[in-house]
């Protein structure tokens, strides 16, 4: 039950908003390896605040004792008088007092847990990284500091800091192993992620990963290797196979791993099952390649980049949001993306992914409708926008500067990538869309429709071609690129910037038009997808599912791919970026059915914000059957459907039922069984 | 010889330009402690960058192995391609290379080491925290990253890393020691820095520093105290007096202390003498007060605040020239005051300390015509000024917010501190014609004069009384306040924003006023005198120079304090803040005769940048000689003046001495005797 909030106050440890994330994120991001050497991130890496004051204030009934413990040197100050040294524990007389702590910590995040008989560290206590506090020449004191609530999640243990944080490990053995040239081929059964352990290693081994059996015994090619002497810790790694092979002299016992995972509570989780068993396998297999993706972090891909990525992480919120509700770590990813001031590049340096990182706040409250982390972001949504509108031109459109990265999706055409894209003014229009609600939300300053109105207004200008009722490529200089291309039309039709006859008219113009380029990545199919199923298309979409996912099952996939060519052929699977083994074999964006069978098959989504009231539009298409859970912030909503009823049940909000042109209101902790008449 | 470059290239540690100063500055500034508890500073402390790239490019006729290593993690890429692990060395092939390392290190500043045969890391290698660099569906690396040159000092050894920089230490014992009450008191003779050490102690000793023997025993409000126990470090403190207390069945044998220093070179230093023996006792007691408040930074005072002060650095500095010539710690100060991006508050929150800082600037060019640093310190110059103009209002004037420090001086009469300063005013002009300067000289774009005539302009029109010939203090919503003190006049004096007739009459209105209220601090008494002195009055000065500082030595000073009040009686001298012990006895801005008798007396100034020409207009006052030496960057001026000749002598720069109406071309390394001929 994630969004509950604990009715007793707990002592547990806080920190400064974001510090955690900034933290954790370097060395999650760090941990990356190409063949044995690290490999950070491109972008900047930031660090928590070093110093953070923590404050509250107390009205005690009777004095007592609080035990104190930080991460790192501290000072207390009671009443505004400093106390000795750094106590473990202090005596807080009855009465009205202040609290300050001051905590340092270069290494890792200032933190500080307070546990008394009724003071606890909390959220309700204040941070600050600069109180500007001083004192005057009568040593009155003064401050303007700007203070926040203090951060917290779950350390709710003394000796359970932030810095310890660890994800748990399960040992688990090779289901497999084959004697192959000098070395031993181990096979883990499917796709993982873990620490490989060697026992009774004498002398020095080699270690050689594979996503594919292939990559594993291709010494001189594979994407990770090691070279391990005894007791060496092993960094984590992505892999089904490892290959090992031991220097002269060198042997060991056996190989097994450390499984890594995030935990997750099954009864707050989605599910999805129908008479399809390839279908079926095809959601657990996404599921898979989610729960192997969702970590500290929502990662891309867990051999590469094991980075964060804000185009990628976007898809894998709204996946969880179908799937493990992990709310703390869709919250976790945004402020790790997002880092700190100044704003120096575009968010991985990509100018889309800063316009999904947007979208992906306005995702996060339709659905947990969690006001708080919206108020915590803003200031950073403000200067984040504030550099993409510093970098507008004379049009107030996006054009990509010299030091940008325009990306919009591995192509296998030719693609123009300079000056005005439609697709990029429509994820801009997005943004700035998503600024006016949280500022509407906040009740602050909001220029931001009106400029993202002008976005659409100008784009259209340039780049609506009425007669092929598309939307155009690109224009650079006042040279129209006159490509047609899904991209921003599918965008038209996700973001609702056209009306419902354009939206027909550009199904058929482009969407279906076989003369479009097609899209080749499960990235930018997620939404091609999704905007077909807007248009009730759900019959032709779970066919391609069918096709393109059973594609990659077919060719013996355990997780989803980062990119998959129907036509391709046998190794030409594992190839990418002029690399042999460069493709990732378990790719978050692979995942996309989970999130498409749940809200646009089971049909369930928020209407207002956190479920407050929700629809369900099954839709069962050729299926005989179909039942799922869709998890809410405080509990599921449980479906089946079959072709003469439909059965629901919710744990929270007002819903509504749709069937046909009939609806139903649909009332929490109530089973309803609907049959359906044939109209 | 602190300017000149090595002409062979050799190894030493690199890393980002700042990033050490603002490490090092936190260590620096969180040492400060009150009655046992830590005191970090109220403002903003930032951190290095966590991750950074280093990179060069080589030519090699044979192929060489390079040394290597890093503080922290690192990869190693050669032309692009990433080497396996983190190798200690490596051979580079003949030929031409590329040669890029990543360091990643969240404790202390990544930095990096490598020594071959010709390649060597210093600062023609290229260092960025965000190098941009991304790979296309091809494999094909882009980069757009911003590269500075990498930053370096004298850290040349490989088992010399930054992060194990440590002042030198020398031991020291007591010169007096006295039992008293249950304790010792020991006596070091005069105000000294350093860390106690109590040898052979069992159980528990408990330690009351002072700067004077009343504050030593004073247990309850000596403002510094140790409880120490066998083995334990003990932090560095400033003290004459220690008080030592053991507790029951605790003992020890003896108390020595590691007084702690920056080395200098006695050889490039200033110094001075005279006729006047007590003059001669001043300059040394300053010069020692300089000695110990110059350390890893220049700080304010030893005991308290232990802090780098904008507004205390910038007198450091100018001292500095005539004493040390210690450029290093110039700048080192100059760029942990900075600290980094995004400005959130006035350095050290003061108003007028943000236009210190830029002044220093300025100052730094005009001593040492070091080009290189105004190039790294000028896009953190530009976005500080940036955060002033956009708090300026509507007239383009500064006025103190409310989360601004206006602190001008320590005052004893009342003054108000809203609204719009003229003395604000004056140092914001000043800050903008630093813009002006350093835009010019790098050829960037300035705004920055236009906008400083406007602010004299604009507060010319509001508070200057020409009835009066002075400027007024303060308007606040359209209202005057009429006050009148030294502050903004002797700075039209200084920074010259007056003809020399206002000026003269600004000595008589408002300098040599006796209802004038008197300034009490050596702070602003620095330039009181430094205005007078400019105004010709050396043989008031001289006397005044007597009656203050020879006052403080009557008192038994052994360093100069933060504040002299000459009325004041016994302890009387030793309270500041509401607290008996409150004032620093041993503060940097005490020691301006060293500046004063340099400048305005010995008369030496550079009159271009970095000594390239300078001048000398010895003024001897009442003297009956006096001689003394003035550093330069590669050098040394030495004068000698008594009633009837002037000796002189300088290492570089085109000199000029200037006698009565009289003028001499002084060309270096050359020995003149020019007799004062009556006129």
């Amino acid at each position: 039950m994630a969004m509950t909030s604990n009715p007793m106050p707990h002592a547990t440890w806080i920190w400064y908003p974001g510090d955690f994330e900034v933290w954790l994120g370097n060395q999650f991001n760090n941990r990356r390896t190409e063949r044995g050497a690290m490999f950070p991130p491109f972008w900047k890496q930031d660090s928590h605040w070093p110093t953070v004051e923590f404050s509250t204030t107390v009205e005690l009934a009777e004095a007592e004792t609080i035990h104190i413990k930080a991460e790192g040197l501290f000072n207390f100050m009671l009443d505004g008088k400093l106390q000795f040294g750094m106590p473990d524990e202090f005596l807080i007389p009855a009465g009205a007092h202040r609290l300050n702590f001051k905590v340092w910590n270069q290494s890792t995040p200032p933190a500080l847990f307070i546990k008394g008989m009724t003071i606890h560290s909390n959220s309700s206590w204040l941070a600050t990284y600069e109180d500007k506090i001083w004192i005057d020449e009568n040593g009155v004191a003064h401050g303007s500091g700007i203070y926040v609530p203090a951060a917290q999640w779950n350390f709710d243990r003394m000796d359970t800091p932030p810095s310890a944080y660890r994800l748990p490990t399960l040992r688990q053995e090779p289901v497999a192993q084959e004697s192959i040239g000098e070395g031993m081929l181990y096979d883990f059964g499917r796709e993982t992620f873990g620490y490989v352990r060697l026992s009774g290693l004498v002398g020095v081994a080699h270690l050689y990963y594979g996503e594919s059996r292939e990559e594993a015994l291709d010494k001189d090619h594979c994407e990770t290797l090691d070279v391990v002497s005894p007791h060496q810790e092993l960094g984590s790694k992505a892999f089904r196979y490892v290959y090992v092979e031991t220097a002269d002299n060198s042997h060991y016992d056996s190989l097994s791993m450390d499984y890594e995972y995030a935990p997750y509570d099954e009864s707050h989780s989605g599910t999805f099952a129908c008479s399809d068993k390839l279908l079926n396998k095809i959601w657990e297999v996404g599921a898979y390649t989610m729960d192997l993706t969702t970590r500290e972090f929502f990662l891309d891909g867990i051999k590469r980049d094991r980075w964060t990525w804000s185009g990628d992480a976007i898809q894998s919120y709204l996946m969880n949001y179908y799937l493990r509700f992990d709310t703390e770590c869709v919250k976790r990813t945004i402020r790790q993306l997002r880092g700190k001031d100044p704003v120096t590049a575009h968010i991985n340096t990509i100018m889309d992914y800063t316009f999904y990182w947007f979208k992906s706040i306005l995702d996060y409250y339709q659905y947990t409708g969690d006001l708080t982390f919206i108020s915590e972001m803003y200031p950073k949504m403000c200067t984040l926008m504030d550099y993409v509108l510093e970098r507008t031109n004379s049009d107030g459109l996006v054009e990509g500067k010299a030091d940008d990265w325009i990306f919009v999706d591995w192509v296998d055409f030719p693609m123009h990538k300079r000056g005005v894209l439609a697709f990029e003014q429509i994820l801009f229009y997005k943004a700035l869309m998503t600024m006016h609600t949280c500022a509407t939300l906040l009740h602050q300053t909001d220029p931001y429709q009106q400029l993202a109105e002008n976005v659409i207004c100008k784009t259209r200008q340039l780049l609506w071609n009425d007669d092929c009722q598309a939307w155009e490529h690109a224009i650079e200089e006042g040279e129209i690129n006159h490509q047609i291309t899904k991209f921003p039309n599918m965008f038209a039709i996700l973001y609702d910037i056209v009306d419902d006859a354009t939206k027909r008219n550009i199904v058929d113009s482009v969407m279906e038009n076989n003369k479009i380029d097609p899209i080749t990545t499960p990235y930018m199919r997620f939404y091609e997808l999704e905007a077909l199923c807007m248009m009730g298309k759900q019959t032709q979409v779970l066919q391609e599912i069918r096709n393109y996912w059973g594609g990659m099952l077919r060719e013996g996939a355990t997780s989803f791919w980062e990119k998959y060519i129907p036509f391709e052929q046998g190794t030409e699977h594992l190839a990418m970026y002029g690399r042999p083994y460069g493709k990732s074999l378990c790719h978050a964006w692979g995942a996309s059915p989970v999130y498409l069978l749940g809200r646009y098959f089971l049909g369930i989504q928020p209407t207002q914000p956190g479920y407050a009231t929700w629809e369900a539009r099954p839709y069962l298409a050729d299926l005989e059957w179909m039942e799922g859970r869709v998890p809410t912030p405080n509990g599921i909503i449980h479906i089946r459907m079959e072709r003469h009823y439909v059965c629901i049940r919710s744990d929270e909000g007002r819903g509504r039922l749709y069937l046909g042109n009939r609806c139903f209101d649909i009332e929490p902790h109530t089973d309803y069984h609907i049959p359906i008449t044939s109209v």
